[in-house]
């Protein structure tokens, strides 16, 4: 019998969160073989699938940075994959990429549709103890990590003493984000949702100040967290935390729009209300970005990253769902849930426990 | 009898629009004289009150980029006034000079806190047909003229081609920063709030397209006039045109962040709600000023709009109350009530029907 190949089909657009059996459908065919490649093309199996928060504004109907995924396409998503077959000079069999392969376990993609560890820039020989892992591909030398690098250097440029406020912290590009403004000598202070998280973000990541939402005081303990204000929020929530965020943002201060999670599912969306006037009255520069703009500049981020690695300066965790592609429609929702902590990952097969490069 | 001179002070802090009789209190005081002058102060009597929208700002309690308007105090406005007297090398008696003197008739002042026409860098040789007025240097040598200036030159950065939209186009502000980026190329639509107000921008002012947000179409006609989507917003109103705008915005629109006139006297504060999102998705960078931050910068603007006032490429209207500063209360409404075309001043004592410079 061939090979068969699970995949996840949208199968109509969510109005509100994702409807596990229903938004999407799993669909089985027949895998793709060596047979079906055309010149320029690889044969990949996925190993880890990637969920991000922003896969939720990519089954909206409306004008983005890119287009929506169409109902009955599979779902998209970047991956890691092992190469099974190759008619391509840039990959062979065995090789690891990484690739918007969408969410499913087998697929042939051009070549100009993977990136192989190489060409990611990733330092294999420096990377000692903390050195990078397959998973890495798709967390801190991936989307994520290439997109707290660009947003906190180019859009927030903290400086020593700064305070830098990161919502959703203990998220995949927060905790990222976070760590930079460490780096950069600013004074951090992270929110999260849960006491767990807040401990990590403390104990493990050295942060000043982490901030559970959910806590009653949050908004008074907020305040007392920034009492020389905001120099730098970097944005992963939206709605309330960013208001609350301009109403303590001192002048001239950077805000770096990356997402707003707490809007995504949300049926009427809502913006800064109270305190939107401040970016009048403090001058703020509030400035959205979207990670793809920078793709010429990734080799430079990814180097220093794995600098920072090496040297014991970054940390990062993952939260890998074992169920495979099956299990990532319902894995989906737990970025929404606040469920994962670091970067969320289905594991569709394992290499040998996520071995190191 | 002593000279009197009749002020206006803040009674109490409005939680939403100005009341006259109630928000403020007029004094008639016994006016200052020569004889209380101290070295380096000048007397000076006020012929002009420059009114404007961002006043309304100053009655509020909050953090802000001055502190508000103490209770008691007499309320802060721009004004042009003549010296009376003078113990400064800086102006003589019969001198016209500018100072943020508030709303009284018979003022004090230190040397330090006027400018002389001099100074402001009006260039009178040069002046023409178009030359400037008395009232100009409120309005397009003024605050109103530099906030437009700055804002659009340093923020919104309009190129030939560009689509660029003015909210509040008819006012003291958004008249001239819709003129220059006229001057830039751009294709301009500005919004209003009556159909006298659009006339008028487009006959004289030669915008592209004016809208009344009044008009029950409105909105239908705002997407029309965006077909290539919208490169530069110049906001002075806030709330749901911003928001229309940002539904509407380019990839890497620049949103000059001015005002919000809209929110003012609102007692629930809101911003920009349904497509706020648009400030990640379309990369838009959303910047706030203060017209006060380019103060060393003033002399350029001023040399610059003097040129464009002379070459007849600037217009500007001005609407003049002519109560004095008994009417001033009722007339700080008239910005709010949308009653002014172009700037609103009040005259407070008429220099022979203000003669040019």
């Amino acid at each position: 019998m061939a090979r068969q190949s699970l995949q996840l089909e949208l199968a109509e657009r969510p109005t509100g969160p994702i409807i596990p059996g229903k938004t999407f459908r799993q669909t089985r065919i027949d895998a793709p073989t060596e047979a079906d490649l055309k010149d320029g093309q690889v044969l990949i199996e996925c190993l880890y699938v990637s969920l991000d928060p922003a896969m939720r504004g990519w089954l909206d109907d409306r004008r983005s940075y890119l287009p929506p995924v169409a109902i009955g396409e599979v779902m998209r998503a970047a991956a890691v994959a092992r190469v099974l077959a190759s008619r391509s000079k840039k990959a062979a069999p065995g090789d690891i990429v990484t690739s918007l392969m969408g969410i499913r376990e087998v697929a042939i993609v051009g070549e100009d549709k993977i990136e192989t560890a190489a060409e990611l820039g990733v330092k294999l020989a420096k990377a000692g103890e903390n050195g990078p892992r397959v998973t890495d591909l798709l967390g801190v030398f991936g989307l994520t990590g290439m997109t707290a690098y660009f947003g906190m250097m180019k859009i927030g440029e903290p400086k020593a003493g700064d305070t830098v406020v990161v919502s959703a912290a203990a998220g995949a590009t927060g905790s990222v984000a976070a760590q930079i403004a460490k780096i950069a000598g600013a004074r951090v202070i992270g929110t999260a949702g849960s006491d767990e998280k807040c401990r990590w973000l403390k104990e493990e990541l050295g942060l000043d100040v982490a901030l559970n939402y959910k806590d009653p005081e949050f908004k008074a303990k907020f305040k007392e967290a920034t009492p020389k204000f905001i120099d730098v929020f970097f944005d992963n929530v939206g709605g309330e935390q960013l208001d609350m965020a301009l109403g303590r943002a001192n002048t001239f201060s950077r805000f770096v729009m990356c997402g707003g999670i707490s809007q995504y599912n949300a049926t009427t969306k809502s913006g800064p209300t109270a305190n939107f006037m401040n970016v009048v009255t403090q001058r703020i520069k509030m400035q959205g970005f979207i990670v793809f703009d920078f793709a010429k500049q990734y080799p430079v981020a990814r180097e220093q990253i794995g600098r920072w690695l090496a040297e014991g300066k970054l940390q990062r965790k993952e939260t890998i769902i074992k169920g495979g592609i099956a299990g990532s429609e319902d894995a989906l929702n737990h970025l929404f849930q606040g469920k994962n902590i670091g970067k969320l990952l289905v594991e569709v097969k394992n290499p040998e426990e996520a071995p190191r490069l």
